[in-house]
């Protein structure tokens, strides 16, 4: 007698099947997809879970920076992890996302380390938003469907400005967000979510100008055990762009907890076109 | 007859003996070391060198992220240039600093871009320091030979916090840096000026406790025609530290033109000891 028991959708995105020692087979999600291919946070979740599912991988991810070269296509596509470095409580990592001829699509960089309880500080400011738990979070109803695996709920800079005419001054996002349905978060699971704070640029423009997310770095300030105390509660996004200049824009965010931990902070650069 | 111009010390560091393709022999420079090892700044700055003087290498950077796999020795090492990927006005490159028994010391992932005027934004506050030009700036006396390659005139939050007892409250620094003696500023000089915000947990922690930064990313918000109008005037440096937890901290910073134009914006998570 054998029981089925449903994965959850993320969880699903995450499947490695091993080819070789660091080598993986994955496929990219019908439900992570983007306007156009699918949603980069899940695929550089995906390279993060390869480099942790690497056999000799000890302690848990620090930093990640992954660098999308060209686009990911619907279907198969193999990963390949090796070591570049193992120090006494920390490794170095390079990730490969191979597909087609072998070509690279995506590559990344990702240290993971022992961590230890030390002294602790928060320079950046609390949000405000955090003395108030969210009354309801809501699923948005996008023709993005990797959107519809969240819910948030807004309380600055929607995905769609409102308004007549709508405000295009500010790029600030502060958000609520949960998988949906909820799910306890995990280091892949973060890494995605700090790339669900959409382009910046469409919150200052009301043309929606092509895009494209060039490389994702995000810093965790997290151990194992401050997930487990997240669990599956939503999590406050807060986010803004910096410079706008010559086809490229970066945006930082930080990713907190209902009880105010800073988990993680992230930084992308952009391509739009003009 | 010839004429023998010195080099500037900073070129003399970035000077490249080409190997093979993409390969290049490079040395630790003397007069940029830092207490322990060489500056980081400047094994970026060499690191992204080498990928410029890829004979492909089209257009300018857009963001390099360097990891610090394992100390570097005083003394030559290798750099291993890979082109991963050529766009139509885009290019991908992933570099590899290896010393000794040919082991990964430092390994870069950087991309170039063709850029053009779009519209742009800065959404970064301007800060109050670009309204005043500095009076003069300082060599400082320090027993970190690099520190000696630049002046600066500091603001907001110094090298060495001051005052009986000194204040640890806020990890803000603002400083005036020009390279000493001034030199026309480059991508590979931005990147190197990027990491000469000292660690932060300094401002924040009398101890010095052993740091080492583990992964730098900077985001360059300029073209060739930018750097052209700063030539070798001194640049606005305005940093911050964000989430101090369990070994590892972040900061955050961003490099001004006198004109007003954020040339650069930067992250590294560093390594502290409790």
């Amino acid at each position: 007698m054998s029981t089925v028991v449903a994965l959850h959708a993320f969880d699903e995105a995450m499947q490695l099947e091993p080819l070789a020692q660091g080598e993986f087979r994955a496929r990219t999600s019908p439900l992570y997809m983007n306007m156009v291919g699918p949603f980069g946070g899940v695929t550089a979740a995906q390279m993060l879970s390869a480099a942790l599912a690497h056999e000799e991988r000890a302690g848990t991810p620090v930093t990640a920076t992954v660098n999308f070269l060209a686009p990911l296509q619907a279907g198969e596509f193999r990963l390949r992890v090796r070591k570049t470095r193992q120090n006494r409580s920390s490794q170095h990592w390079y990730v490969e996302l191979l597909q087609g001829d072998d070509e690279v699509r995506s590559n990344a960089t990702v240290m993971t380390a022992l961590r230890r309880q030390t002294w602790q500080a928060t320079e950046l400011p609390v949000p405000e938003a955090l003395r108030l738990r969210p009354a309801r979070l809501d699923r948005l109803d996008t023709d993005m469907e990797f959107i519809n695996r969240y819910e948030f709920s807004f309380l600055e800079g929607p995905l769609f400005p409102e308004g007549d005419p709508p405000s295009y001054e500010s790029s600030s996002t502060v958000v609520w967000v949960r998988d949906a349905p909820s799910r306890a978060v995990d280091f892949a699971g973060i890494l995605a979510v700090s790339d669900t704070i959409f382009p910046r640029i469409y919150l200052r423009r009301p043309d929606r100008v092509p895009i494209g997310t060039v490389s994702l770095t995000t810093y965790f300030h997290c151990d194992q055990s401050d997930l487990d105390q997240v669990g599956s509660q939503p999590m406050l996004g807060v986010a803004r762009g910096q410079v706008f200049s010559r086809n490229f824009f970066d945006q930082s965010s930080q990713l907190w907890s209902p009880e105010g931990r800073c988990l993680a902070t992230s930084h992308q650069i952009v391509y739009f076109k003009s």
